[in-house]
């Protein structure tokens, strides 16, 4: 292992340079090794010195350890998420590799960028649904049983959270989302207020804005932040434009 | 009420300008008029043509209806907040404000302007400790009832979520925090991780590394941002250095 290697993780925004961190932007310049899933890997631009190891592999602690060795042999590597790299991101799968791996690894450079996570950037594109207390989870069960999932969602009803719902569907997993909706109509009103925010900043935006009782979990995709209220969550209208998302800072104390 | 006013409404992140995202450096170079609490007003650089209006004052809907009347008056205003101004910052109150105030206030163009949160940054900074799936709970109850948030911590706990606490302590409110980790340490097992991650990035930032049974909840001011793991989250040692906080991206399937 030389002394200059180094391990970048960098979240990457949810898709616009105007949501790019300039400490992003920076190891961004510095890394002279790109890897990335390829759909992400792509966001960032092509230059001399910057060799390129995207992957459309989805195996996570694959990426991890060909960073990590990479870096062990000198290379300064910026490992690239979508969003935050520490919400269902690299992160993780790179300390995964490190826990897992070879004992040099624990004595690299690595340095975790924070990015604006989907959540956030869905959260300012609808006003200020995370005004109070939420919760983050993924509903993919690729990693984890349903059971912890349904006992997650329970929860967070049972301690009236906003709930943002990340990996909602996906083609291989079209059912979750649906029984995700189904266990949470058991507990909390259908007057709860719930938004779909798909590719929220990119050129293929959409914005569903609906409740509990009545939204329509076919239109949830992969790219798709679900936001589901709490009992405090409201609309705020507003003359000729969509609704506002509101849940105010006070809790149970009249409005 | 012209047709150029507007109000931004802008996080400036946890401190460092490399955390500010290039959204907000636009926002607040096109605002002529800038109101925020003293400490996050500050942050912004002096210069001409844009006007200050900080202020010592807590009651933050007073300043959402300042700057509402301002951008009415036709100035661009900037609002900001530390970390992103959707979680527990200024973007509920300038809504509920839009809310409760004159009908003319919903027709004014308003734009939310994620940032980086302080817990993202903490995350960050100690790993990756939000690999899974995660709540966010304020512990002020200034503004809500303790017995809402003994509920929700339950309920976080319950649900074996990482639990990320904003406010843990003042002066005015010293005890809620010890009041919290009893709570906790009544469900959940001693061995679990925790960190007290105080100004991050910022140049008193202090890190402090322990576990539910002995952590001590003293060591918390309001500058800290409190983490506190589930069953799977560990420490990944790391030789010279403190170690990683790793909550994987599995959950229940074994190691």
């Amino acid at each position: 292992m030389t002394e200059t290697g180094k391990v970048f993780i960098v979240g990457l925004g949810p898709g616009p340079d105007k949501w790019l961190v300039p400490e992003a932007s920076a190891a961004l310049a510095e890394a002279d090794a790109l890897i990335g899933y390829k759909p992400y890997a792509d966001r960032v631009p092509e230059r001399a010195g910057l060799e390129r190891f995207p992957t459309d592999n989805r195996v996570e602690l694959d990426r991890a350890r060909h960073a990590l060795a990479l870096a062990q042999a000198g290379r300064k590597v910026a490992v690239v998420s979508g969003g935050d790299a520490g919400v269902f991101g690299m992160a993780a799968a790179v300390l995964e590799a490190v826990e897992q791996g070879e004992a040099v690894w624990r004595a690299l450079d690595i340095q975790v960028v924070p990015g604006v996570s989907a959540v956030l950037a869905a959260a300012a594109r609808l006003g200020a649904p995370l005004g109070h207390d939420f919760c983050v989870l993924s509903l993919s069960d690729n990693l984890k049983p349903w059971e912890i999932i349904a006992k997650r969602l329970r929860a967070a009803a049972e301690g009236d959270f906003v709930i943002a719902l990340y990996n909602p569907a996906s083609k291989a997993r079209p059912r979750q989302i649906f029984d995700a909706f189904d266990l949470l109509r058991e507990t909390k009103s259908g007057e709860t207020p719930v938004a779909f925010a798909r590719a929220v900043g990119r050129p293929d935006e959409r914005i569903v804005l609906s409740d509990l009782a009545t939204a329509d979990p076919g239109l949830v995709d992969m790219a798709t932040l679900v936001l589901i209220g709490s009992s405090e969550t409201r609309f705020v209208a507003r003359p000729g434009r969509e609704p506002w998302l509101l849940t105010p800072r006070s809790y149970g104390l009249g409005r």
